[in-house]
This record gives structure tokens, C-alpha cells and sequence, in this order.
């Protein structure tokens, strides 16, 4: 019997990673370009199309029934990367259509915390959810929002962009040239940024003063944390609390079932998570008050991608 | 032929007004109740249904095919009004039920906010909008917020209530025990606030010196305004600039096509919506700029409440 399959790709700055996922999220196999190899773009999905075929060829008795794609600013409306910073391509990249031309299955385009929201409905943890917010803690902070089962992209297709809604007016400068926006506190490099602000208020001795600044890292913080440094405590007190207000706000928006939060800062586990809750129950607008749950994904990070990817296709041929 | 007609009502603390409307929106007719009058809510079902059939009897060729209905703290998931403040019914009360129980049509509740934005897509200035917000600025900000067509009431029923969230954090204190949320700057009584706030302030002369706090109303401030008042024209710059924050906030989480402004601080017209613009333009993340319509209403006053109410049911049956 032939079996379907999809096929997820997870477009970074750096690499490309990609794999054959059935209905059920096992992934069949998988394989990787180097994203900065191709910097034309027809190039880069001759080499994608060959490789998803090659994969394919290998593994008899599956069909591909569509490709979805996380990709940085990804429309989904439109199947299009735009103005992307940190990728070669510039402009307004069809994508969608490009890809199309060479294979004549369904093309599904979104950013990868919509992927990674997707992948927790289909796969994860919130299968028997409708009502959800994926956070991911990089470098900066992802959001993919879910409402009645459904990815928010909005009239533009960019909805979700929590990392820029604005938790401390007059705050911390942001990439996105203005302040205080949620992903300069509520991130990894916010963890980092909240150090070095606590390194200037507090006298308490600590093995981060021996770290210059731009070698820092939220694993070494959180490191630090597990030893109880004082600075390092007080930092993820700190950031608890700045990453618990911007989910209250999320919460008064949409009163989801869940929070799940992902990537690199999530994986300081309790020492993040327990005063996020307490946080959260403490200062929510009372009607929402024990209504959410704030929860670790329930997909481990090496697979998020591909199959957040994966699920993208798989959802819209649930329907 | 019979035509037909499904009830629009909204109850409100004093008074509870309804109507038969038609499909295109048309008031065939209406009626009123004191809530007050009955602080036991089966007398209260018991007299609006009565009221209700007894407008049905006196037009011929009429049939009721629901029943749509905005009331505070209202559960659109569960039919029921819980913990309001504002009326006599104490406790979680089975407002949906119980009408069903006299009267075997659809029933569908939500609080007044949703009514209205379902009012604006049914009726109003959303027609053709899949992706809109309508805050309603009265004593404090309500908030119906539609995503992909559909109103958003998230996991508990109880979602759209940026009214609460918190824009200056440890700023005004607000009626739900916490402190900076957008409806105390944001509303016609946090106008009133800005201009006790800015008579500290400023040095200006003012005729708003003149009146005692007590007795100052957001429409004395914008006729003021409408006379070049220094204080009452900083006041409606500061409260634009307040408004356009939330709004800035809530395009990050929805990007919404329009956001329209309703209720008694909307009536300023130009005075607010000018500013309001201006401030969402030069202070929203890059990628939403040019693409959110802030408009007026596009429903009158005096006829939103009962319109907003019948499009609940409307827009269930044209599903």
C-alpha cells in the first residue's frame, strides 16, 4: 500500500533542514542544504526539489501529498518571504509559486513559531487544544497563536508578533527600532541583557562578572542559577516576571487554554517555569485566574522543525 | 410570504432594549424593560419573552428564528451571565436556558462588546472584513475582536478584554485591582483623569478649573477641546496617544485590516481619530505600518445594541 507523506523544510540564515513526515509525525527521513550556498533563489529551490525527490526515491511506497515550509518572514497568505534581514534573498520572494513550477503538490509557507504552534496542535502537546500560544525563547521571542484551531496570520498574514508588542514604554532599545519591546526582556538575550543591568544595581559577588559581556550566554546564566548565584537568581526572577507580563496581556487578548514556551530559555525548565506561573496567577486579570496553563512543549527541539513544518499540510488536509 | 426575523437584545444594568430585525439589518420594531424592575431572573425571562412574542403578535407575517442577546459578563460558550457586577442576578445565572426553556429558538449570549463587532461585520462598516477590532470607549474599554470571521472568545468564553491589559505598568489604578490597564486611559472616564492629571501639571488657564472633578464628563472636555482649551487639547493628545499604545499592542497580536472606535469618547471625532492615527503610524512595528484603517463606526448609536444583538443569530444562520 502507498502511503502519504509530506515534506517539511525549515529555512534558517544558516541551514535548511528538511524530512519526509507520515500522519502520525513519524519522520520517515531526513536530510540538510546549506541555506548561504544558494544566494539565487531559483538555485536554492532547484537544490530543495532535487533533494525532497532524492529522499523520496530512496524510500519506496510513499507519496508526497505537499511540502510545508517555516521560513522567516513567511507569508502565509501570499507564499512569499519579504525583506527577510538575515537571508540573501532579498525583496518579495514567491516561494510558494517557485516551487510549485518544478513539483505539483499543495506549498504551505509560514514562520516557524506558526510552524511550531501547528507542530503542538498536530503533534504535541496540544492536540485536544483549540485555544493556545506558542512563545519561542531565542535570540529573540517567537509567537504562534492558535485561536478556534486555527493559525492567526491576520489581514496581512504577519499577525503573532508578540516579540514586539511593547511590555515597558521607554525600555530597552529593539532591533525593530523602537523600545521596550517583550522579546528584549523575554528572551535568551534578553536573560543576557537583564545580567548586565543587574550587574550595575547589585553588590552581591558573582561568577558573571568574570564573563565579558559579549560572550555571555542565557545557558551560562542559567548554569550560574543552578549554582545560586545571586545575580543569576535574581536575573531569572526578573525575567519570569517580564515574560509572565507579556503572556497576561496575550491572555486578556485571546484567553487561551495554554502557553507553551520553547526554545533556548525554556530549557532552564523550573528555574523559568515555576515563577512564570506564580507570576502569571498573581497579577492575570482576575476573571482569567487559574484558566491557563503554562507548559514546556511537548516536542522535543531536534524534531520542532520539520515536523511544526510537517504539520502545516497535514492540518489543512484534516479539514 | 412569511418573512424571517430574529430578536436583538441588550440588557444593561437600568434598562434592557430589544428588537425584531430582518436579515438586511431593518428594525421592525422595538420595546423596553427596567432590568431593575426584576431582580429575580426568572420574572425578567419570563417578561422578555413576553414582550418579545407580544411584538411578533402585533405584525403579521413575521416568524422568530432566534434570539441574540449582549449583556455583561456574559459566557458565549455556556449561555450564561456570570459574577456582573451591575446586575441584580448574583452568581453564575443560565441566562440562554432559561429562555429556551419558554421559547424553543436559538439562543446565543455574548458580552456587549462581541455584540458589537458582530454588529459591524453583519451590518456595519466590516462587511466585507474578515479581520477587525472594535473597541468600545464608554465609562471603560470594551473590546470584540474577529479573526478570520469570527469572533474570538477563546478557552473560557471571556477573551477580548484589552480593557485589561496593562499599558503603563504601576500606572492608574484600575476597577479590577490592578494597576495600568489600557482602560483607565482609554475611555471617556480616563479622559477625566487625564485632565485632573495634566490641571496638576500645567500652568495653563483653563475652564475646566471650574469644574468640580466630580462632575466632569469626557463631553465637556471635547467641547473644550473644540475651543482650543490648552488642557483639554494636551488631554485628548495624551489620551490619542494612550489609545493608539493598546491599539499598537493589540495589531501585533491580530494584525487587523480596521480597528473601529465606539461609544462616547468616539463622538470627539477628528479631535481623537487625527491624533490617533498619527500616533499609530509613527509608533507601530515597521511591518504593520500603512496597513490598519482606524474608523468610526459604521452603525448608528442609537441602533448598535439591538443590531450587534441580532447578528449573532444572523451570522450563525449564514454559516
Amino acid at each position: 500500500m502507498i502511503k502519504e507523506v509530506v515534506a517539511g523544510v525549515d529555512i534558517g540564515g544558516t541551514n535548511t533542514i528538511f524530512g519526509l513526515v507520515e500522519k502520525t509525525g513519524k519522520i520517515v527521513s531526513e536530510g540538510n542544504l546549506t541555506t548561504t550556498d544558494y544566494p539565487e533563489i531559483n538555485r536554492f529551490v532547484s537544490a530543495l526539489v532535487n533533494a525532497i525527490n532524492k529522499l523520496l526515491s530512496r524510500k519506496s511506497g510513499y507519496k508526497l501529498t505537499g511540502i510545508g515550509i517555516g521560513a522567516p518572514n513567511a507569508n502565509y497568505h501570499k507564499g512569499t518571504i519579504e525583506l527577510a534581514p538575515n537571508l540573501a534573498w532579498k525583496g518579495i520572494v514567491p516561494l510558494a509559486g517557485l516551487i510549485r513550477k518544478k513539483i505539483s503538490v499543495p506549498v504551505v509557507l509560514t514562520n516557524d513559531a506558526n510552524a511550531a504552534a501547528m507542530g503542538e496542535m498536530i503533534f504535541g502537546g496540544a492536540k485536544k487544544m483549540k485555544d493556545f500560544i506558542v512563545l519561542t525563547l531565542g535570540t529573540g521571542l517567537g509567537s504562534g497563536i492558535v485561536i478556534n484551531g486555527q493559525v492567526v496570520y491576520g489581514h496581512t498574514g504577519f499577525a503573532g508578533e508578540l516579540g514586539h508588542t511593547i511590555i515597558v514604554p521607554g525600555g530597552r532599545d529593539c532591533g525593530c527600532g523602537r523600545q521596550g519591546c517583550f522579546e528584549t526582556y523575554a528572551s535568551a538575550s534578553g536573560l543576557v541583557k537583564t545580567v548586565l543591568y543587574l550587574l550595575s544595581e547589585m553588590r552581591d559577588e558573582s561568577i558573571l562578572r568574570d564573563i565579558p559581556p559579549v560572550k555571555l550566554t542565557s545557558r551560562m546564566i542559567a548554569e550560574a542559577a543552578s549554582k545560586k548565584d545571586p545575580v543569576a537568581l535574581e536575573a531569572m526572577d526578573f525575567t519570569a516576571e517580564h515574560l509572565a507580563f507579556g503572556i497576561i496581556n496575550a491572555i486578556g487578548f485571546s484567553s487561551p487554554e495554554a502557553v507553551f514556551l520553547f526554545g533556548g530559555l525554556a530549557r532552564a525548565g523550573d528555574m523559568l517555569f515555576v515563577p512564570v506561573r506564580k507570576y502569571v496567577e498573581q497579577n492575570v486579570q482576575p476573571i482569567f485566574r487559574g484558566t491557563v496553563k503554562i507548559l514546556p512543549s511537548g516536542i522535543s527541539e531536534s524534531n520542532a522543525a520539520v515536523l511544526g513544518a510537517a504539520a502545516l499540510i497535514w492540518n489543512e488536509q484534516n479539514r
